[in-house]
């Protein structure tokens, strides 16, 4: 499946390596890191070369057949007991997506039909996982696209296209979509303090897909909806609780509070490999906190005064019941609860709810 | 009065010359710029030399009396005529802060009394206009502070502090005298995109004071209020109408509408100056909307692709109803309305209202 509306890829598996595009430095320099091993694809996570929910589980993914490559070469009769250090170290590289741990769980369940070289086989299930990710944000694109009205403006906040994913996006999939079939003529990005995902990676694929973008600070968004200027926020997730709860981007509570107090609605586009169905609700997802210095710092100047105090939680959580719909490749979910959601991902309820 | 939580100066006027702490380069470089005309005050104004909204006023100010300097020098019997250039440029240098245009009224209102040389009758009124704001604050600091629990953690938005005012600060006022008599025990600051007034002033001002500031993303302020973290939002303004809608920093409106939603009390601090009650709603007041490059860049440094389209207004309208107090040297209004505002102002209702 093709689009006009997507020609970057964040992650590139070519001549048996892996090359991450270098999402620091972007939109001034375009570079490409070649990664060898699997203990550097999870510095690179922990890093943010490669950033969103899905991109990173795609990368932890091809991590995996790195890490096989080097335990087997080392270890061809006991490489599954070798490889764990580094599957650790993936594992950890970074707490709230949970396409992380999904991802690595889908490449673990290949490693016992393997007998000899485990590459092969892996390599082939890291490229069905892309791939599948690619083919799930062009179906979610068409769902949620047919959701908005014609002439439609948005919000969006963060980056949730071509490189925060295995390609084209999700909630950006919706939009490219949305743009392509004429409901959507104008796209509003939030910067995103403190990384700027909005100003540096959202705006820079719109403006390449020549689809019109207004980026504005975040804490104008409120006074964009007072404005009436948009008619739906659009947003991607980092992970989805059984009752449809939302961790996603920090800025993402405060722009669905605001969007419901402007009757503006809410759009979640994610794939399935973010929902987890393991935890009962969004306050038992565990919400990484970066470092100080992004914020003591702004593109890598100094902005506070030295040694200032810093808060610096990366995600958020916005409750279910802010949330209009949740999109994902499996189906779009109205007013998701915990019964929407399980019968989505044809689950049990988490033991905590059903005892 | 003195405070122990107050040596700042923005503003200074010493052996007949204005000087002002230039706030672009704070807190990193601590630099006065002398300035000789009033032209160079406005380009001061409208630059950012010197920002906030009751300092505003007490720079153009002296931006007259610089102004009656020269024009007396060239024209000693017809300087009233040809003072008006630089009166307009001061006039116009920013639209928002009405303490502006109240500076520049109240200077002229002793234009009349003058005979001879302008400058030292003009010099006593830009001293008591000055005076007077410092005064306010410690009024002001006093009676907000004892609106507020003991041990309570407040957010702030912006700079309100010395360096936005005569001295002392509106906001940042009442947060000092309720550090100082223990009710406030923690400050939360916005880090306030795109100037980063609270990174680079806000912080750096509670710091030199030791008092405990803790710095954060706008966009973090909902989940700091969700997590229960702070009690009351203080913050400033540029322009308060009759009906009692704020005008100030852009996302001020977004932390009111948060902190309604939580349950966080709303108070505004601001002089009688910065009233207009020739104004009947918010919505009337001009809005500035500054230079894209704000956007575009952070601190000096490129953040966004070139030629992207950026929405930057500098200031939003909050409307009464979210505000729960606000503090005036005059007293304070809790539930601010027409009624309560005139009453507050000894005004009438304008005249779209009244008829």
């Amino acid at each position: 499946m093709t689009n006009k509306y997507d020609t970057l890829r964040a992650i590139r598996w070519d001549n048996d390596q892996l090359y991450l595009l270098d999402q620091r430095k972007l939109p001034h320099d375009y570079e490409e890191i070649e990664l060898n091993t699997a203990t550097d694809v999870a510095w690179a996570i922990k890093e943010m070369v490669v950033r969103g929910a899905p991109a990173i589980g795609i990368t932890a993914a091809y991590g995996v057949v790195l890490a096989a490559r080097r335990a087997y070469s080392e270890n061809p009769n006991t490489w599954k007991v070798f490889i764990e250090t580094e599957l650790n170290a993936l594992m950890h590289s970074r707490p709230t997506a949970v396409n992380l741990s999904w991802a690595l769980r889908r490449m673990r369940s290949v490693f016992n039909h393997i007998e000899g070289d485990p590459e092969p086989l892996l390599l082939q299930e890291a490229h069905n996982i892309h791939q599948e990710d690619i083919d799930a944000n062009y179906a979610m694109g068409a769902a949620g696209a047919a959701l908005l009205p014609i002439n439609c403006s948005v919000l969006t906040h963060c980056n949730t296209g071509s490189l925060a994913t295995g390609g084209y996006g999700t909630a950006l999939g919706v939009i490219r979509s949305g743009y392509a079939d004429g409901r959507v003529v104008q796209v509003f990005a939030d910067e995103t303090r403190p990384w700027f995902q909005g100003a540096r990676l959202t705006a820079w694929e719109l403006m390449q897909d020549k689809i019109p973008v207004t980026l504005l600070p975040d804490s104008a968004a409120a006074t964009l909806m007072r404005q009436k200027k948009v008619q739906w926020v659009i947003v991607g997730a980092d992970r989805i609780t059984a009752n449809g709860d939302v961790a996603n981007k920090i800025g993402t509570y405060s722009v669905a509070v605001l969007a419901r107090q402007h009757g503006v609605k809410f759009m979640v586009v994610a794939p399935s490999s973010t929902v987890d169905i393991q935890l009962t609700h969004g306050d038992d997802i565990p919400i990484e906190e970066r470092p100080a210095i992004e914020v003591l710092t702004a593109v890598g100047q100094q902005v506070a005064p030295d040694h200032a105090t810093v808060w610096n939680p990366s995600f958020d959580v916005t409750p279910a019941e802010l949330i209009d719909v949740i999109v994902t490749e499996r189906g779009v979910v109205e007013q998701p609860n915990m019964e929407k959601m399980l019968s989505l991902m044809g689950g049990h309820a988490p033991a905590a709810v059903s005892a």
